[in-house]
Parts: structure tokens; sequence; C-alpha cells
């Protein structure tokens, strides 16, 4: 029973990829992230996943366009629909909302998969 | 399949205490309020609730304490908890994470109650 203050839980952290858990509600987890770079090609197959840019640029690349987000955009990938994160410049800081069972990157096993039950909570 | 500009949707209203949808995943509303002033005790049976700030001040008055936020800090009310939200120095932007179904004064029948069936999606 205590808030959160989101710049206060990304300056606890600097690896990227790796979200964190920053709050949970209705089988849901409030999850902060840093991305640099690219992100693997990956879907789930029953999880809608929201991203809400905090600080710098991401893209949501899917088959055929790219949604460019900036700081205060948000986009929801709908399940079953492939998507790549990817942080266009430097480091971009993502909100990310979305079932407590999501694996990271959905159906494709890859050296980045951090499995749900993994997740560190900060 | 559209990004969603948290701003860009703020600015087509003015109402206070009157969420807006402005998106949806997994069963759960992402919504935008303005608040101003006290909103009325009440609670959600079986809904947690979401407060972030996106802009001023907002406080979710509980029976034995209050939780002051700012811009960028959230904080979950967990169902069955009384809350009143109160903004406490003018018009507050909020984001609102909430399940589809949530009735805007929970268990209480108001002037403000909004059905979650008749709320605007913009």
């Amino acid at each position: 029973m205590e808030k959160v203050n989101l710049k206060g839980k990304l300056a606890l952290f600097s690896d990227v990829w790796a979200p964190k858990v920053v709050g949970e509600l209705n089988g849901q987890y409030v999850k902060v992230v840093k991305t640099e770079g690219e992100y693997v090609w990956h879907h789930h197959e029953t999880e809608d996943e929201m991203f809400l840019v905090l600080d710098g640029k991401l893209e949501i690349h899917l088959r055929d366009k790219i949604i460019a987000l900036s700081e205060g955009e948000f986009f929801v990938v709908p399940h079953g629909i492939e998507h790549k994160p990817v942080a266009p410049e430097g480091i971009a800081s993502v909100l990310l909302f979305e079932p407590a069972t999501t694996r990271s990157t959905g159906n494709v096993d890859h050296e980045l998969t951090i499995e749900a039950a993994k997740l560190d909570m900060i």
C-alpha cells in the first residue's frame, strides 16, 4: 500500500531488455524496462501487451508497419501479432502493462528470454 | 492498431471526473481523466484500480492515510478498500487502469456515477 515513483524505480537498475515488476493489479503486472537497440521478433499467443514510453524513443516494428513512439505515447500489441521493439536512439524507458503470466519473448526461445516467474520485483 | 498520444487525448475534453477510454487490453481499460476538487468515498468490490498522475497533483484518501501523488507516480487501490480521490491544487490529469467492468463510483450511487457501459471512448 505504497505509491510508486517511476523515475525512482528506473534509477535502481541499468540492464536493458530486463523488465522489472513495479506493481500488480487484477492479475496484470505493471513493469518498467530500459531498452536499447533491437529486441527479437516474437508474439504472445493469448496476451495483449501495452508499451507506454516514459523517456526516449521506442519503435514497435510490426510485419507491415512501424509504430514510432515518443514520451507520453503508448501502443497496444494485440495477442497473436508478431512484433519487435526497437530503441532507435540510445536508451529508452518504457512502462509495460500485461498479464502476470507474460513471457518476455513470447513464443520464441532466445538469450533474451525471461520467464514471468523470474522477473525481479523492485 | 494506432498509437495513442496521452496529451493529445487530454486536449480533447475539459470535463472533470469523467473518465474517457483511450485503450483496451486483456479485458482492462486504459482511461484518462481530469480531476478537480474532491470525488466521493467509494470502493470497488472485486476490482483493483491504478491511478498514474500525468500532470498536477492527486491525493488518494484512504480511511487511515493519504497517498499524495505527483507526475510520474502511481498507486494501486486494492479491491474492497474505501478511497476518495482528491485533486488538491487545480486540475490534475490522471491515467487509470482497471477492468472494463469498473463503475466509476464503485458501490456508491452518486451524481458523479458513470456506468462502465456509458464511458466515452476517445
